[in-house]
């Protein structure tokens, strides 16, 4: 079993220094992803292009971020050759960097389709679906992260079981814009490029489900991944010695 | 620079068979992935539901192997301690199993729209597209593991290009997609389906992609992601010491 003291009674504490400094890395680079996510959203719904244009300049930025991390975990890996819950604290470090990057990228192309929509004018169906997955996906990715930070195995169960309710809230708005077209086939463009922002937002809800995942595998040494949720709840609940 | 030679160079013949085994095992799961593709694209263009209904059950097997495979590379990364290019090869596996699996679920997901499609009798427009971009992104999925098999950084650096030939006729047919819904609104639930089915194959291309960069980082030590066709290419031809 992982915890914050386990992991401060390193022999070496430059090398606890260093898991520290990539873990801090980690969560810093979650955090301006989360802002992303949230920026991202309200650019579309607020119609303002300009927060969108920001949103994809700093792309550039996790994109430099998930370099740096990988960086850091490879020398930790080739120097100090970490075993046990400090190697599962790399390798989960090392994948969450992975989908804290694809969120930035779900994140800028949600920017993309706000700026296209600003350029139309009027709001289209959609919104409020929009409004409200993307706070619940946001929300997803701050609770990761928090799990992340406090080796929080039930805060990260949650997360998980989270993600299947915004998928089924992602596919009823999925139908009923279809409706929509439907009825108003000039609108089809709008409502498509509104349709791509709620597809990105349900992935960045699978990633923040993934980041959780690792966070489970991080505190409880089991891959609960494809497990499905009431296997992982049994895992996360299952007593320790 | 990594070659073939090199990694048969082991002082300890244990660990060369260890790391040739896990490569083997990649090589393995990526054929069975790219065979996913293919029939996956079958299944839809040619409404074969039991086809659709074979890839959705063999993604469980895809599932394991990526379990597994992570396995192998815990257990080296442990017990090993590997160092410089040893590292980067047991990196760049547990990277593109990951990329494997979302192919492998891509595809799953283009067997549901063919189940969706059977469902609905007449063939909808689209079907040449799906033809056209499904038999790229097998081939890249294909020559991207090549790429591995042979640390082979001119064809990885191909198979990334090759993408952005993709990334434009995905787009140029949603275009024509959308202009055809909007003339024939009573086929926008069949059309939305061979949308979806688009999109996964884009993404199919963009993973790809991601296991030839992982190649190149692989074979050339150059982390070449987010830096541009042009650039990469130019690691990729730099002179060799």
């Amino acid at each position: 079993m992982i915890s914050k003291e386990s992991l401060n009674h390193h022999i070496s504490q430059q090398f606890n220094t260093e898991l520290e400094e990539v873990r801090s890395h980690l969560l810093a680079m979650g955090g301006l992803v989360e802002k992303q996510v949230s920026d991202a959203v309200s650019a579309l719904i607020n119609a303002d292009s300009g927060l969108a244009q920001q949103v994809r300049e700093i792309d550039d930025q996790i994109d430099m971020m998930e370099r740096n991390i990988d960086e850091e975990c490879l020398r930790i890996l080739a120097r100090r050759q970490p075993a046990a819950s400090d190697l599962r604290l790399i390798i989960s470090i090392s994948k969450s960097v992975i989908d804290l990057e694809r969120i930035g990228d779900e994140s800028s192309k949600i920017a993309r389709r706000a700026i296209e929509l600003c350029e139309d004018g009027e709001a289209p169906r959609g919104y409020v679906e929009v409004r409200h997955i993307g706070e619940q996906v946001r929300k997803m990715v701050q609770e990761a992260l928090d799990a992340f930070a406090r080796f929080d195995a039930e805060l990260a169960l949650s997360v998980a079981q989270h993600d299947k309710i915004v998928d089924r809230e992602y596919k009823t708005a999925i139908r009923e814009l279809a409706t929509y077209m439907m009825e108003d086939p000039r609108a089809i463009s709008r409502v498509l490029s509104v349709i791509w922002a709620l597809r990105s937002l349900e992935r960045i809800g699978d990633h923040a489900r993934n980041i959780a995942e690792l966070v489970i595998y991080l505190v409880r040494g089991t891959d609960v991944r494809h497990l499905g949720l009431t296997r992982m709840a049994e895992e996360v609940n299952k007593p320790r010695d």
